[in-house]
């Protein structure tokens, strides 16, 4: 490769190690008697070059802000990234190898972030990982954009890389394919993916499915690519680390695309029977199996979970580089601090995402209005008067901007200048994110981006296409992390596009994914007051419900009508019954408030006394205390309706045996919203029948 | 191109239809007032080539077994397929495009399946058009396999092509790219695949997200690929039908692989303000701009919806040349049936979705056994016993068919024979799918198989990754298809792969599809009649929800257990109460029955008298007259408990305000099963503690 790089020591002890690596893999599933050993053993000597070697990193800090990041997308060869954080002296003993996937070890099945010091992100379900990936890579440009953009390239105490391993099956999924175009478009000279070439998944020979040209395809999505061939055509496997060391370091020295390193390996190499089988992928190999790599690599066969004390001697060394390391970026970041005082105390909050005092002093309020305004345009009227306070927070749209109203005024997108259109002015730090039309990408780069550490997305999309997104949305809600998707065109009241793009079972789908809040907020006013509280949450995701048609603004603490505050609530008394004590409550969300207030006015002219709820959140609601949701939902007035434009399931919950719901549980047609609302019965008078029913 | 291929006529008359297309186009979106005009426009001499001069089709019978296939997977275009219907002479007016997107019309905002005569599918989600169209091309080989596998290639009345027309997004889309990569893999030569390449999609110029090389991408996956540039490298927009034509005809030449067209475009060409807009995509032109592409037309500006008789003269001929091939492949089609009585009366049978007689005389039945058997395993038994009765039934699995059990023994693979494996015999016409890791595109594929009309797949993966293919699954409901879905390892019962490997929100979220059939054995014999039920059913999908793990299997007609025969009822008392007239009901499905059944011994023991309704399918049982479900749940009986270990969500529907869920609200953990089951406390002594709170 180009001279001049930095050379690879790669000692008989290393060898040591790597061999090390293998037979504590074999051993680990062999004592529970379950797992992936074939990936953990024949990659060995590449996770070691990655934690030994290559990677900027502390095992004595995990969270350091300097450290490159690594992703094994091939979540199931867990064990690959588990053995490098006990090698190289993280907070992972032998004994948490000899607990692999058993309950509560720090060991489990697939790699889980919060659970693991050193896993940056959980995976497990295939392709997550590359999108994740994509999005540490452009969070890490962003966020350099807020810190310390004026640096030159590399100089910059933010300035890191990001490392991902994928196997096959990551390779096959839709979602890694959207998520690495896309990372060809945004130059992401940053990340580096390892693509583990060992054309074995668990039907074994993937001839039989996965014939394509993997490495032209990436070429075809504008990354650097390059092969190394550990099996030389066939004829001699020899892991040539020093191969794999060059493409690294030609990787890193293209900065302007994303590079792309295809290795060609034997699944479970070098153990003499199981090497090259679909068998070793996903199964113990066996004691005999295990005793005859351990005599071929001359280690006991007697014995199990061999590490010799100048192994790992040598491999905790690795903290001393780390310390070195560490020194020289503590001095360009403490320059950086001193520099930069106002980017520092920035860097602080948002390490700590806190919100800044005063951030939604200006945000919009509305007037009441009977014609009203589409959620999802106040949704926008939101971003445009937050951003300013809020560098972090920054998103966009998988090609629906206009319709999804996620592009705040003025702001520039996150794009390669040159990318620039007529419409959209690209910045290397921009704001505005342009997924394309690649909705599971685009939530799987979210969680990405959250898990890099400093910034909030958001991603928007119509409500019928979080079906393409669940692989992703579930991943935010398992680990916590405060992603926003806005999902727009919520119910058959987008109209006249038809079934295929209206939601109907969408809400009650996603309502049943625990960790995830779904807030529908009713009317304009309703929508700022949600967005304020999903802000003010960091530890868990929202889907934020809107309208694509004007919903009515409601008067706000004139009337009877109550302040839209009460939303952070979950649910609220939109409108007393007329004299107190209700005969029936009327719930409903987003777009049916509007339906349940006029059955309200409906029932009052024949003496019926409603109470109308609002209950954006359903999950927020839960969260309050007893007294207060009695308060709103006296256990003792069973007369009750629930109207909404979707599937019945799951409100049986709020309105009992008693209770009634008008709901939709067919699929819609493409009409005007009004007929549709009146041909499928969602109207006043639907809602006054069933309370009269109730009653 | 090369000589011998068909030559084109394209007179002015062709021309003037053309133009007449795009003003149809731009005068329905008018009238209605939204839609997408702007590809409608561009594309319509693609369109109109398709339906005039290059697929063998027959306006006046939709379902002519001979006729080519046609998708479009941009639907949103839908006004592409509509006008050529109108054209052509299928059951399509004036005064139906006169009504595009309102209530009751032939002409919804996107083409529909079972709606519209001469539309093959429903399409607007995009990129499932693409898998839909890779479902066409397999099914009308293995179709071809079972009713005339030895005509030599091109002379079979089974012979036909399938055309799809793509636009930029549905080449954005994951679950494209994991349809087209597998095409490659299985050659398909019948398939041909236009790509609209106009750089506009909703946000404005492509540029922005969209920058890889897509034929070479195409090329990667092994397809032949041709470009067409109509911009002439941007300098001179010229539609040179004739360049497009010959294209056709070179990848109709190529047989053994898919072919891709690249057609590069200008949207809403020839519009004079409008073409090359993302503003043309999806809203009206407004009035201005349509006169004034009327008058660059020579049209009338002053008229709408023109149609001049020697247009419709001309276009209505296609049914002339449609007799004329349907004469000359009636002919083959005779002499195959003469020659070929079985398989005729074969070909009879599955047109009507008809089981042959005896087809389930032998399939497995199961003794009682307290070990039992995982209902994964007897799904697979049940596979290998019913598929020589039922050539129609073939499946595989997105990679993981010894998980999934999902391949009978002894039956081929669906593979050109040169990528046959150590494991897996390829077969041209073989049985046994091999999806590769690509969930989403396995249900759009098995949607097209469905629709091309004679055969039954299904497909399986862990019933997680369910979230991978929702908008697939969707799309099998929507359009009433009998698509099999086999989602094993479905709980927390599947054990140490933890909690992203473990489905807990996904029963209820499944439910909550209008038209999907969600059914949850209990036991292997639950599986094999749940199994038959799903095979005697035609016109909903259904999601076959099945255990890793061992489960007891019950005794039958002894014991006081009922027949598993009632499982087709979805629901039924497995075993009633010791001495009859319950004091409470226990619910469970799959994995869970078997906790209700000791808990029911448990509460015995207390003298409490419990009977266990098992209930794998919530669908099932809503289809059963009401004195059958009353009797099975007695109104009057409200002391109630269900266990199932995934989300509550739903399940009060069934229980009650008094009744109580044992249920899991938080995701599962990496454990052996039993250590689960117990820590999260889904036991029999938390349903016994729960019946008794309930009574």
């Amino acid at each position: 490769m180009t001279s001049g790089t930095p050379s690879l020591e790669w000692t008989d002890l290393d060898k040591k190690a790597v061999d090390t690596v293998r037979l504590l893999a074999a051993d680990a599933v062999q004592k529970v008697g379950n797992g992936h050993p074939g990936t953990a053993i024949s990659l060995a000597p590449v996770a070691y070059l990655h934690y030994q070697k290559l990677m900027r990193h502390d095992p004595t800090d995990p969270h350091w802000a300097g450290r490159d990041r690594f992703v094994l997308s091939c979540g199931h060869s867990s064990l690959t990234q588990y053995i490098q954080l006990y090698l190289a002296g993280y907070p992972m003993t032998l004994d948490d190898l000899k607990s692999l996937r058993t309950w509560g070890s720090q060991t489990p099945g697939h790699p889980e972030y919060r659970h693991t010091p050193g896993v940056e992100v959980t995976t497990g379900p295939l392709g997550q990982g590359v999108a994740n990936a994509v999005g540490f890579a452009m969070a890490a440009r962003r966020e350099r954009g807020l810190l310390d953009p004026s640096a030159a390239a590399g100089e910059s105490p933010f300035d890191h890389h990001v490392y991902v391993i994928a196997s096959d099956g990551d390779l096959q999924e839709g979602v890694s394919a959207e998520a690495s175009s896309l990372a060809g478009t945004q130059q992401l000279g940053n990340l580096t993916l390892l693509w583990d070439d060992n054309r074995i998944s668990i039907e074994d020979d993937t001839n039989i499915a996965f014939t394509e040209d993997v490495a032209a395809r990436y070429e075809a999505y504008g990354w650097h690519v390059q092969t190394v061939d550990w099996t030389n055509g066939g004829t001699e496997y020899v892991e040539d680390v020093q191969a794999l060391w060059d493409a690294y370091q030609a990787a890193e020295a293209v900065t302007d695309r994303p590079s792309f390193i295809q290795l060609r390996t034997i699944i479970a190499w070098p153990t003499p029977n199981a090497q090259g089988t679909g068998g070793s992928h996903g199964s113990a190999l066996g004691d005999d199996e295990i005793r005859a790599t351990k005599k071929l690599l001359g280690f006991d066969p007697d014995q199990t979970f061999i590490v010799d004390d100048d192994v790992i001697e040598h491999t905790h060394a690795v903290r001393e580089r780390a310390a070195a390391e560490r020194e020289t970026w503590q001095t360009t970041f403490d320059a950086w601090t001193s520099a930069n005082p106002d980017n520092a105390a920035l860097l602080e909050r948002l390490k700590n995402r806190e919100l800044p005092a005063g951030w939604d002093a200006d945000l919009p309020v509305y007037e009441a209005d009977a014609k009203g305004v589409a959620t999802r345009v106040a949704s926008g009227e939101f971003l445009s008067a937050a951003v300013a306070g809020l560098p972090e927070l920054w998103g966009g749209s998988a090609d629906l901007a206009g319709s999804n109203n996620t592009t705040p005024k003025g702001e520039p997108s996150f794009l390669p200048p040159e990318r620039s259109s007529a419409k959209f002015q690209g910045d290397w730090y921009g704001r505005v994110l342009h997924f394309g039309i690649r909705e599971h990408a685009m939530g799987a780069i979210m969680n990405g981006i959250v898990q890099h550490g400093l910034t909030r997305p958001y991603g928007g999309t119509f409500l019928t296409f979080s079906d393409y997104m669940r692989g992703a949305v579930r991943l935010s809600a398992l680990q916590e992390l405060p992603v926003t998707y806005v999902w727009t065109h919520d119910s058959i009241g987008l109209g006249e596009d038809g079934p295929t793009h209206q939601p109907v079972e969408h809400l009650a789908s996603l309502r049943a994914i625990p960790g995830l809040d779904v807030v529908r907020p009713a009317d304009a006013n309703e929508t700022i007051v949600a967005w304020k509280t999903i802000m003010q949450t960091t530890d868990r995701p929202a889907a934020l419900i809107l309208s694509r048609q004007n919903l009515p603004t409601f008067p706000r603490g004139v009337d009877g009508y109550a302040s839209a505050d009460l939303v952070s609530k979950g649910a609220y008394t939109l409108i007393e019954a007329d004299g107190g004590t209700p005969d029936v409550i009327v719930f409903g969300t987003g777009s049916e408030v509007q339906i349940a207030v006029k059955a309200r006015e409906l029932l009052a002219a024949e003496g019926i006394k409603a109470r109308v709820v609002s209950m954006p959140s359903r999950e927020w609601f839960e969260q309050q205390d007893a007294s207060y949701r009695d308060e709103v939902v006296p256990p003792t007035l069973r007369a009750r309706v629930a109207v909404e434009a979707g599937v019945a399931l799951g409100w049986r919950d709020v309105v009992g045996d008693a209770g009634r719901i008008i709901s939709l549980e067919h699929y819609g047609a493409s009409a005007d919203y009004q007929t549709l609302y009146d041909k499928f019965g969602i109207t006043p008078e639907a809602v006054v029948a069933a309370a009269k029913d109730s009653i």
